[in-house]
């Protein structure tokens, strides 16, 4: 890496000292759970920078990732059956962060360890809590995700970087109303439809939820692909926004058959999970996937649905990136607000209030 | 793009609060009229972000780069009969910069709607004035460029990319003496030949003319190819500078059969058109033609006389971004003078004068 | 090159003002002499921009790499009997920066001239020589370094560009317990072995000694390759840092055949030359040599242990900048010393000494 380019976690750590720029007693992911191979990852979160490893017996740990004698990030070192292993002169730390080992000689300094942050793994997530000063210490459990381990799901996902702060990421999630325009060549179909659906905006405690139905429409090549669907179909897209992840589920019924609003409702469904954790107040990690209920070759719909997937998030990535850009560019500029934005800037007033630490730990 | 990068733009806004490092009062070259298809065009000009595009009927407009919804540049939109409409959301500007439609909504708000800079098409060239405050419309009509019209004529150019401030290619052109040493492999020829030729720089208003004969020596291959001379010839060249562009019209004629000054010499004649127009305070657009009047295989000679300028304009862009690195890094030493920097020196002091206020709108 | 990326010198030259990063009165490496060909050599060496070259009689010359006409850097041009010619308008400038000619003009300008530096090469290798304000010109000889004109041994080298402080590589070079970890695939070996080996650390005057034994161990596959060894070996490493480079002389004999302290013991040798000179506080160039004694195939295994010197550096070279970026990520942390750092630190203290003034000049 060149050192005359700013560096992430080094700008990072220098504004980190002022005011929390996200919530911090609160979960975040910070991995996928088949990211953790046998290699350990290194990793700046919420300005840290963290290396995150899995021991052959198959817990998760994370720990600062530099080794306390003379700074090589330890994400260059090697997983042992207790640890992790320095990759310059061989210290060895367990997942806790205590110094097991200085090779050549016996006693191991006391000021020998790093800083270890919790971690838990659950529906193939790895949750990493950072905590205010006060709350360095989880106060509850990370969110669950059963989609995950529902069997009539198939899943798979991966990871985005994105050079753009996370809320914008909020913001594109919570506003379907872009698919016609942004995605035009994929998912966006027509932009008068996505801009017509009916629209509802509801809040509860931390979370917003945002409703669309689009009744008697045409189903997508891919809904039609996945699920025998009669003709017409009535479509529906729950969006529902938690400060650490996003919850989208979408789907159709045959026209005119059942409710929209069941949760027991049939047809096809697509269901996909969205965690932006920050990495910087500038940068973020992307981490989702998405399940699905083809009534026919799973295997086969699950890779295309997964394709077609990062398709779509790599033009939202070039459009919010070139956004914030240009948010830089102009930043002394008001922006003009739109009803589309009922949804992203409720969501805004979420992090700020919890940002000011007006909130219990949430997810 | 990379946040941690420094941003033209965004470096360029700040700075331009203070006071205008370049004159505002006067037409700029904005773009080749070939460039202006159906796609928009996201371009950094005296700091100001532009989006420039044309509309089916042929009109071209210049908005500021920046949907005033929430910050994407219009460059990255579509652009339609009425006008160009953002890739985002969709809203559609017209080419004053009015908002004409917010997709899913009725009204269109009151503060909808984004800047719009002066443009005017002629000669095959998009010209934008930026102007003063005091300023803000045109005072005058942009330089007209004739050869561009001129049924004699073919021509060809492009658009270079300099990182270096617009006046050392000022420099650069106004003294044609480093075509011995920069052009050793295309158009240098005999280094003593450049240096030695007879030269003259007048002076009159807002521009500079240097002119240098080299009589009775052997015409370049270009030269030979393109026309029928008989043996020696007498070649010219005139240089002659204007605030927002050069023009540079070289030539020969069969020795002593022609006087070099008049304007209607026969012979064979490349004519270039130079406009740099500066995009910040350290780096320039170069926009380029060169015409020449081939006494047969006109298309031919023409694409040649385009691909050697090219390669030609490579190697200065070579030298010249080199010597701003350095001026940079010897920021505090003294350069020394010598014979060849009247001109240039010239073109220094009127545009000079020219930011400090002392002129009328030039070209 | 970019202009809104940091340039090493430019940054280099203001923070030059203040105090010295490095011990100014010494001779550094400035090039291996076999770079210096026809071509000039820019290279910024402890902040100052030079251009090193060779004149056709096989002077070495040393210039600020600035033409004081435009600042052109001066390794743009090109070399020739009587100096070295810029690359935009011609001016000649000698050995000691003194301009000859200014083409197109009679008499040379009073002001026109650049700065030397004092070089000298010796040994295959090319030393300049900065000085601190009241030492500007060189108060001893450069080192000698007599490896290189012995005739028992065969020698190749490199230069490397390191992203990181000239003293990381030396805590590296001075420290070779770190073969183990970081130099698994290539000459690493058994860490424990490394690790286990007998140490000895002394100092004198400005250098410093490591000298290190593993007795009765297997030799490496590059040692039998150059060598009959009869079966198992005592092997030595002996580091000598000297403020300019250090010396690093391994081998092996049959073992318990002869006293590893002798300088004249037999066996294998490799020994290596390796020259530290800092480009500025955050850059390296690193000038390396190997030399050995082949029993047989000189020229082939001369070719194979430049191959694995080179291999090893590169290894080096990814964990030292990771390394550095780390280190600046986490600036406010203490590191943790542990034995091997024994030499690293000892080291230090002699740099900063000399940084400090308390030294007559050394190398």
């Amino acid at each position: 890496m060149n050192v005359s380019q700013a560096d992430p976690a080094t700008l990072a750590q220098q504004q980190n000292a002022s005011k929390p720029e996200f919530p911090l007693d609160m979960w975040y992911v910070a991995a996928l759970s088949k990211e953790l191979t046998d290699k350990p990852i290194g990793r700046t979160l919420l300005n840290q920078s963290v290396v995150l490893f899995r021991t052959p017996d198959g817990q998760v740990a994370a720990l600062e990732n530099r080794c306390c004698h003379r700074d090589l990030p330890l994400s260059y070192g090697t997983v042992e059956e207790s640890g992790i292993r320095c990759g310059y002169h061989g210290l060895l730390f367990d997942g806790e962060g205590k110094c097991l080992e200085v090779p050549g000689q016996d006693k191991v300094p006391r000021k020998a360890f790093v800083s270890a942050y919790s971690v838990k793994e659950q529906d193939s997530l790895v949750w990493i809590w950072f905590g205010s000063e006060e709350n360095s210490k989880p106060s509850c459990e990370p969110p669950r995700y059963e989609v995950h381990t529902d069997e009539r799901y198939v899943f798979d996902g991966g990871v985005f970087y994105y050079e753009a702060p996370y809320q914008l990421i909020h913001d594109n999630l919570l506003d379907l109303s872009h698919l016609g325009y942004v995605h035009l060549r994929t998912i966006g179909g027509n932009a008068k439809v996505h801009m017509g659906a009916e629209m509802k905006v509801e809040g509860e405690g931390d979370s917003v939820r945002v409703v669309r139905h689009m009744r008697n429409s045409t189903p997508p090549p891919t809904y039609t692909m996945a699920y025998p669907f009669e003709d017409k179909v009535d479509r529906w897209q729950e969006i529902e926004f938690h400060p650490s992840h996003l919850r989208i589920w979408t789907g159709a019924v045959n026209a005119n058959t059942e409710s929209l609003d069941s949760p027991d409702r049939g047809g096809f469904h697509m269901r996909g999970f969205h965690a932006i954790t920050p990495e910087t107040a500038e940068s973020s990690h992307y981490f989702w996937t998405v399940a699905s209920n083809p009534a026919t070759n799973k295997d086969e719909i699950n890779k295309i649905v997964t394709e077609q997937s990062e398709m779509t998030f790599e033009e939202d990535k070039v459009v919010i990136e070139a956004q914030y850009q240009n948010m830089k560019r102009f930043a002394d500029r008001p922006m003009v607000d739109i009803h589309v934005d009922v949804g992203p800037n409720r969501a805004r007033r979420i992090i700020k209030r919890m940002c000011a630490g007006d909130s219990h730990a949430a997810q």
